[in-house]
């Protein structure tokens, strides 16, 4: 079954030009103008941008924390990234050390089997790179396609790594060809400075971010980055929300180590004066690493339009404000960390960034997907608009004006933390694959149509060679 | 006429592709696999890959310098340019005081009228923005579209300006949404240094190194950049070639200052021990910033890699060694300054970067031709392969195994700076507008066909309305 | 004649402790407990603090500047630094290429002789380093003891000199040991900001410090420490006023360059608000480079404390507010740079600094004295308390609570720019080579009795050969 | 009883001058010239260098490691030390946790006691800051002058603390004025590679500092700089050794941070070629950190020089060739890591240092004596030669030319890591507290005559009262 996008503004990471697609068997088959194909459903993008999906490389869905689980599953969670543009997540798959890798693998499939609408692929979790974690993972990246390897440097006795794991891991991505990716807090000292506002009686929302200052993130970047480089090995640093960190990876490249940072949509628009909204309502803005002043805003705008960072990420990972929130009332450190961005990821970019004139159309569409199509081994399949690539299609309104809302989003989540928000733009269609998961404006997917993804492997600058089908990556 | 390019690889700055892209008129009209279209002729790209044509952002032809002129002009340096793979270059109107910019404006399209093979534009040189200069600006830019202008902050008592020209031309380019270029050296220590080796009688081409440190480039590069951070303007430093200057671009770029840069083949493979070749074979290799020593090369290619410097020009400047650099024997200060790279720009880019897995095959045709394109207002008209866009195509056969050399190159100079270095890679043909002026590696062009480019005004992250025609840069 | 001063506690750049000094011919030779000497006068300082002298590396006394002539000259103006505890003064020896560089110094001693009441030396200027100049140079030097030349990078058409001019007086400065001084702004560029702010109708003294930003002071600096480099010579920048300044001293010195920095008491506890003040008072505060944001004063005291900039000079400069100041009124252009620091450089320093806990006492001895003295070729005569060192003395009151005012200072000029600033500390008597020049707060001194000093060459980490009367400076 | 050292050349850190120094009752009471005093005896200096005695902040004695003991014990190496012209040590308290801090300061004061030849105090280590630890050492500081803390960052599961003790130890602290030492090397990464090189059987000692890069101490040194900035806290960075460290050591006190550094003799004139040597000579050059490239000797001079280093140490901790070092054979790790340094400090600091024109002799005894006084609150009691100063003086033959051998060290240990190197300068007598230990270079001392230092708290910039007996230190 064809179908042929017609008349949009057509975008990708290099290019914008007014268009239409044709797709065929859900691969991208022609791009032209005043485009035919017999039989082929003609899908009007007048007006619209045509967007390659956006592309998620950082969500926890149905994923325990703390004592209770993720308010989104895959089903909720990717119903509510189609609706906002989003076409692929990763995934974090979180393991410990009861049982090998291989089976927590398993049982992320059972949680996404039958309920991801739209594509998936999954990072691994390393809390400890011990004889048999080493001997087992390059058999789950050659034959589970999984191409990306988290530790955590902070959340001690609980996720946290020693030094001596990250740096294994570093080697063997090195040798495998994977993307070791951080969560970089210095998790030590943060557990000394939580247990002492405990003890002082500081237990409101604010002091999450009290206890977590930006200088423990910089420096634990900059341990990371020293690492990689030893290593000769890639990087890629989660979630960064501070002008420290945002220098430590600038001082890391200049120096051509393959470093890479990814931020979040609620470090460049909100700071940390939410934590301080009375009646608990600070906890529905407890991500980790927290909120920042509002400074560091322009260095993460900055660094994004200069290339000191490539990708944003949502770290989608909600709780329910009544019944998962509030877990920590009278303890912050019992709030369970994280919160729904998934959705509003795509267009609060676009509004903030391409409106504003902080970024271009063709960085928008880099950072929101080409990059970690590229970084994470899914590109070309995925992560841009060409020939031969899937048609994983965002048609984007940029006329519209709304306001962000818990009482209009699709997460399953009880309030969003960009209440109130006026963004330009709306995805009117979403196709994954060519096929409808929202047609203007309404959901018409179906549960479990979302398909996993073997990823390639990590290539910093691969050569890509001329033939029918080419393959591979590479970011320069 | 229409014409299908069959079965290459499309490569643009941010897609690798095997497909056909359909001609008409001049245009592209269409992408995608199989493409037919009646009447069309169709050239055959199988195994090849088929590249935006490269724009050359930095040319001097048919220039006077030291009494001389240079070896190319108009025309035999743009069929040079073409069999390189280059259908785009940016040459630089030179003028004096001696009369209005607009008159030297006309002096340069004389030079290319009736000559250009490929299309072209003009850079203006401003050497004292007085208020006449800075009166008659604005109208230049308007009806010429000269949107970017030349200040030297070298070649003392003969091009150098000084800081407030340089200072006046930035507030000015930032109103008129225009450029600044700068040649980054502090000239009156150079200027000392010349003279005191002469007087010391140091006169081997080797002094001209000797006497142009690179300290004294990051000096005038940081120089230059702070000026720009403070008029709040864009700035563009032409041939980079040192470790010193491209810290001072990332030092601005971290701060969000709007500064581009630009190196140069020569800088990336060749190294100042070329200057003390025997025979005044060193006069060859005079450029201005002199090569480096060696280690400065992979501080370039990191630069280039992770977006420290966006583009790669040749300072095309041609002067046959005999009866012209021979003006310098004996007093290396009178060398003419320059050297012959337009031809062999492209290839060299490929054949040091891609096939050396330093730069991605995306990569190389952002700085070979996309990010030219969009710093200087061509875009999307040119340095994409894309619908609308302008049919300027290079197929090149990545397969070729070959050696530059002056008895080969169309270059009209009797010696070449890369003789005897191997490549792997070839242009095949190039088209410009959809014709051929290269065809299976003969010139099959003609004197005049290439068309003088208005250029648009620069825009550092414009966002690009949703019409028909979109238009418009960016470069984010 | 002999004097003990008794019961003080003695500080110096290294120690501080209780006892006696004893001397004799107006040389320290001796220190203790219990010093007795028959015939000695006693001088008690019971409760005071005994400093080595203030020597004030930074002065203009009857020196002329845009039609007028400083408030101050030789003789009110060395009156009014020693009862600021000061007994040294480098003065500057303005030229002009009007007459050759010994016809200017000869200007200078009529100025001083005859009315300084304190030892004094001269700096001299150079403007253009021509060849007359450099063959006068090395005879002055070795003749006057002139042994620091000032380069002005700003005051275009007046005083500023070219890069050329600056890098050939550093390298004379290397062959001679002389040290480099400049004043570090980028004149081009303030020079266009003055007359677009006239022409524009903005005159008042606020856009004194409107037309010549950090930047351009940073920039400065950075340039001549790149070019010390280059010359591998010495390099001293007066008056350094912001973090972008202390930034590249900071970093030229991590590069083990020989460069120096002087900042004065305006920058570091005055800041640009005052310019802002009504009824054009802010005239007052009219010092180039300008008073700064109050954020910079913290990385004065920073680098103070930490030692990238060692130094503390008062860039005395007096004009009278009334008849003088007012030159610039409806022209800020106009308004006689400088300001009145000569005597409350030395109280100032004391108690923002010791007294603040910024600094400690011997630090404090270092940066108005000690240093002075080993840069500028007068230790270990000048700047200490030591034997064998000329018994310039200042004996201090801590416990004393003052105002400053210009109702009580004792320098020829109508307003004082500190004008009810609360300090702690007061020079009780001050001894020149031993002569009470202050007594119990009172002026004993006369008009010419201060000496002429001949300096020592630069020399960055003399050995000192042991010897009877060990010679030569140092200052590592 | 009285001592009067006659016409030598005497030295501090400020000044530099000819004269005597009479000595009662073990405290320099006057300086002067031509000083008399009825019964004292006369020491004749002619010629010769009066230095305050050495002081070296960082030894080890009789300590136990790696299953054997430190050559020399409290006995040998304080007369070593004595012979070098060093008079007070601080010698590093070692714990674990089965006993109470309280009871190691005990077993150190029986190491000591009835042995120790000049003066000394104590360093007491920290392993993991408890609640227990936290309580014990108030009175600790208290009681027995143990005024700074050292943190181990490396020797994983021997000395190593995490993150958290380090910081809490910081706090402390501050909360208590003393001062945190770090050894700053990542102990996680390294106990990887040396486990890995082990494996791969790389047991040469060349691998000890193959396992122990230059990054991973720059790393570490960052770390420990942002955690003291962080808690507001002084750090003091002991045996640096290159480049890295000393950026990060830089930069932190750019930002006003009180953070201090040391480098030794060893790292500033050995290299990591040593290590090469054959037949196992390599092992007695294995220090941890250890040797380095010889390009960072320069970083670490240039830091001396321009004060982002502040103290020399020796790190004594001598183990023999035969029967100590030799454990290692066949296995690198089980080299008993140190070497001996404590009688040659001086000297080649005096050597490599004033000699060679890098340090002026101020500087010199800044670095070999005066800074360690004030930063471990010694000052000025100890570090100076100075009215109430402790009679600890070195009388230093400058024109004397050796080489430095175990044949003639009076170290107990049988190899020298300096053997053959030529020095200027030998130590002809010392005193400590105005006694001989070593009279024209004999040892006259006793064992026991070394009296234990109680130590002041660290106070960064402290007022010192205006009294009889001032006390108190700063270091600014």
């Amino acid at each position: 079954m064809k179908k042929i996008i017609k008349n949009g503004t057509i975008v990708t990471a290099a290019d914008t030009f007014f268009g239409d697609v044709l797709i065929d068997d859900g691969i991208i088959v022609m791009i032209g103008v005043d485009l035919e194909s017999e039989g082929a459903e003609l899908v009007d993008a007048t007006g619209c941008y045509v967007f390659p999906g956006g592309i998620d490389p950082h969500t926890h869905l149905d994923m325990p924390f703390g004592g209770t689980m993720t308010a989104d599953d895959f089903e909720t969670g990717t119903i509510a990234a189609a609706f906002g543009g989003t076409t692929t997540v990763i995934d974090f798959c979180i393991t410990n050390k009861s049982k090998p890798l291989g089976e927590w693998v398993k049982v992320w499939h059972e949680k996404a089997k039958g309920k991801a609408v739209i594509d998936y692929g999954f990072h691994l979790m390393i809390t400890d790179a011990n004889d048999g974690v080493l001997a087992e993972l390059p058999g789950i990246i050659e034959n589970e396609g999984i191409t990306s390897l988290k530790v955590f440097m902070a959340y001690k006795n609980v996720f946290q790594a020693d030094d001596g794991t990250l740096f294994k891991t570093l080697l063997l991505a090195k040798e495998q060809g994977a993307l070791v990716m951080v969560h970089a807090e210095n998790g030590d000292v943060i557990d000394y400075l939580v247990n002492k506002a405990l003890e002082e009686g500081n237990t409101d929302p604010i002091y999450h971010a009290l206890t977590r200052p930006s200088v423990l993130e910089g420096e634990a970047t900059g341990r990371a980055a020293d690492l990689a480089g030893m290593a000769d090995s890639q990087l890629y640093v989660v979630h960064v929300t501070c002008e420290e960190a945002v220098n430590k990876i600038a001082e890391a490249r200049s120096k051509g180590l393959k470093v890479f940072g990814e931020t979040c949509p609620q470090y460049l628009v909100l700071d940390v004066t939410e934590l301080e909204k009375p009646n608990f309502e600070g906890a529905k803005y407890v991500w980790s690493p927290p909120l920042r002043e509002k400074r560091h805003q322009q260095a993460l705008w900055d660094a994004l339009w200069n290339g000191q960072l490539q990708t944003v990420g949502s770290d989608q990972c909600s709780f329910n404000f009544k019944g998962q929130k509030d877990l920590g009332l009278g303890d912050f450190s019992k709030i369970p960390n994280g919160g729904p961005t998934i959705e509003d990821r795509f267009t609060i970019l676009y509004s903030e960034g391409v409106e504003k004139g902080r970024l271009t159309l063709n960085k928008f569409v880099d950072v929101i997907s080409t990059t970690s199509a590229k970084l994470f081994g899914l590109f070309p399949q995925k992560g841009t608009i060409a020939i031969g690539s899937d048609a994983d299609i965002v048609i984007f309104d940029p006329s519209v004006e709304r306001t962000l809302s818990a009482e209009t989003h699709h997460m399953n989540v009880d309030y969003n933390p960009y209440e109130g928000m006026k963004v330009k733009g709306e995805p009117v269609s979403v196709l994954v694959r060519g096929e409808f998961v929202i047609r203007d404006k309404q959901y018409v997917g179906e549960a479990g149509s979302g398909q996993y993804l073997q990823r390639k492997r990590f290539a910093a600058a691969d050569r890509i060679p001329v033939k029918k089908h080419p393959v591979g990556g590479g970011l320069g």
